[in-house]
């Protein structure tokens, strides 16, 4: 049922489109929805994007423009005339339209806007585009049906009916007072079961959820999960209604900052994906690559103090890796685990301590299976100093990294950092260099006593 | 205006509870949604737990149980007897419903089961019931509403008036056919803005997304998100509709399969989170930190092969961290980009090669920087023979980390492997050896012929 993008279709295509077989192309366009047809345009180049992009019909081209990857959508529009985009906004809700104006290059914003012929249109974009990015302001759409209290279910059906060409998607409507102060909603389905005469004032449910528009995007998709909302009434400071937020923008928040999380985690920098410029990629990169090669080279530093006693016991390198590895492996087990309560509330940030003492309990339990392990499999290849070396230097380091790898992102969270940085390179460098501390400076010792 | 829980709150209601100051704790939860209530009592331990329970207003009662965690969910419904359970599950959706006796010991189930009072209810659970984990079939819901194609629009309203009270959310109404067959949908907007006296088959829209009981879960989430649904008519084999699928259980499903890819990354080979027990975060991390000491042994055993020239140039373990630290990061760097874009379906999965190339160019790009560096810093500090050996291997290593890091998830991806899998210790772990492999080749070159 679903719409599978392959190779052999693309290639096909491309074919079509180099032989001008537009009622072939137009036939195959029509079975699509705009997201799969979007999907396609992102495959190809732009001269290509663009021919089928004009073959497209003209009622769901606006949706597939905004299901386009932006890269895409803004080489496309690119060979598009102010005239033609203020056409393809027209057609769009006011948010997805306040989105697209958003990444035009700056200098034809205004253009664009001015050429917009809904007048009511235009001016929700502008409105929506003086909202901060991230806030629900720019979240929202404008396109809402609100009715006063003391009407009629009757008159809220005339609304609705007057209003139902701008909203394309309604599940609600919304409850004011004379001062257009949100009081209330009342759902689809209570309206159609309630007596056409009933006064709104009788049947509107009053406790309703609702966010201003400086609240944070994260805020929005958390509300709106926790009570399982679709749809969120947005009011300003004044308490007036000024739009609402629907479940599937709330859906991509939810999505992105999953992968934002995801490339924190990994190291990179910035937000990219693999159908990025090759530069772009490598610059996201980089930073933590740096920063890794600074862990190394003080690394090198620290192992450099103790040059003579690796030529007198070069079997002490040996196990560097072993050391290193684990020590990031841990931090980053820790760490994941509390990112991950913080993400989902279900760890109080507060309360520090006692999440301190299970990760130090997991790492007691761990390092000592590991550390046993590793005891007894040095003893049989190489001998005892080296072997009570490595497993007192093992269990150390694990129950170092459970302690930084839990300390590190609650802190970072306390101090309003993302605490996903800390759960990748930055992690495993710090956790590198104790490690490799504490392993020769336990050599040391030992072998000096031993 | 969204409840905010705190150490001080929890111990407070404590308190409460210890006095027995039932008016209190009542006027409290009073104002709280049943989310919060929840997440309240997960903080609790199980005597707290049931007396606050216990003090819920019964028509919230079912929604709280739904929302606290698994465990505590498990522990407070173990309290209960069999009839009490049963009263909770009618007042559940039937799919809520199903899932907790899913939750519950195979040998209460059916008593519990047999115990519900609404016959239609404990019937939808048990048909429920047979559908597999992850399946469509177990995410949906019963409850629905559906009409003939010949009906009227009145009466698809007293349809709605009659159904009204199970169907708690309701956004659409299916249109079947004389065999129950899914033909369409109409939207509610669509049905209060149309004539009473219409035929639904002059008005319904027959182009209806739907998934068959046997679609997977992701799939499930990746159509809704793709079109931008929120709820989803399923279908069984023969094109009946039986049920429907609403987009907070996909939000949960999105939500869930990030966690767990970020776990899968992180070496957590089990659905944990941070309150789980001890021994349970324990053992789902053990497995990759076994794998890690494979890795860090074998690293060792190659090692000592260059135990000699290891004496006489223990310079030579200076480097060991660094090069393996930065193998294990651009490794985990290529390789989270690939599993985003799978993910996100950025990536054709069929076109491996040209990814390839990309990710190699990348590491072109970020190792001639990292190795340049590396080299001036070694001529420095050391001499010109470590300088090469260490520049020349971190350039390769990074080459060949790049291309692992693609390689390896993509490869797992074509064998229908969790490539998130790929993305952690697995990687780091290769990568480690592969580096200290290579570093130490290049230096038995290097100082042999130079």
């Amino acid at each position: 049922m679903q719409f599978e993008l392959t190779t052999s279709f693309i290639d096909q295509l491309r074919d079509d489109i180099s032989e001008r077989n537009d009622a072939v192309i137009k036939a195959q366009l029509h079975e699509l929805y705009p997201a799969d047809i979007a999907h396609i345009i992102n495959q190809l180049n732009i001269a290509e994007a663009g021919y089928l992009y004009e073959l497209t019909d003209d009622d769901i081209a606006a949706d597939v423009l905004l299901e386009l990857d932006e890269e895409t959508r803004e080489n496309l529009l690119a060979t598009f005339s102010t005239k033609e985009i203020a056409e393809q906004l027209d057609n769009m809700d006011s948010d997805d339209a306040a989105d697209v104006i958003n990444e035009l290059p700056q200098e034809i914003q205004d253009e664009v806007l001015s050429q917009i012929e809904d007048i009511e249109q235009a001016g929700d974009i502008a409105e929506l585009l003086n909202y901060e990015e991230g806030t629900a302001g720019s979240l929202m759409a404008k396109e809402l049906v609100s009715v006063y209290a003391f009407e009629s279910v009757n008159a809220c059906i005339d609304e609705i009916r007057r209003q139902a060409e701008d909203v394309e998607v309604m599940y609600a409507v919304y409850v004011v007072d004379q001062n257009e102060k949100l009081i209330g909603m009342l759902s689809l389905k209570k309206l159609i079961v309630s007596h056409p005469l009933a006064k709104v004032s009788e049947i509107y449910e009053a406790d309703v959820q609702y966010v201003k528009t400086s609240t944070t995007s994260e805020e929005v998709a958390e509300i709106m999960q926790k009570y399982d909302l679709v749809v969120l009434p947005v009011v300003d400071q004044l308490g007036r209604l000024v739009g609402r937020i629907t479940i599937d923008d709330v859906v991509d928040v939810i999505r992105e900052t999953a992968d934002e999380n995801i490339q924190r985690m990994s190291g990179i920098s910035d937000d990219v994906d693999s159908n990025d410029k090759l530069w772009r990629l490598s610059r996201a990169r980089i930073p933590w690559l740096l920063v890794g090669m600074c862990g190394g080279i003080i690394g090198s530093r620290i192992i450099s103090t103790y040059e003579t006693q690796l030529q007198m016991h070069p079997e002490m390198a040996f196990f560097i890796p072993l050391i290193g590895a684990m020590g990031g492996n841990v931090g980053v087990q820790s760490s994941a685990i509390i990112v991950q309560g913080l993400a989902n509330n279900s760890v109080i940030s507060d309360k520090i301590a006692p999440k301190l003492f299970k990760e130090l309990g997991v790492g007691m339990i761990n390092g000592f299976i590991c550390s046993t392990i590793i005891c007894l499999y040095s003893l049989v290849i190489e001998d005892w100093k080296l072997a009570t070396t490595v497993s007192v230097a093992l269990f150390t380091v694990i129950l170092c990294a459970s302690f930084l790898g839990t300390f590190v992102p609650l802190t970072l969270n306390r101090f309003k950092i993302n605490p996903a940085l800390a759960t990748g390179p930055f992690v495993t460098t710090l956790n590198d260099i104790i490690g490799i501390s504490i392993y020769f400076l336990v050599g040391r010792i030992l072998y000096i006593f031993l």
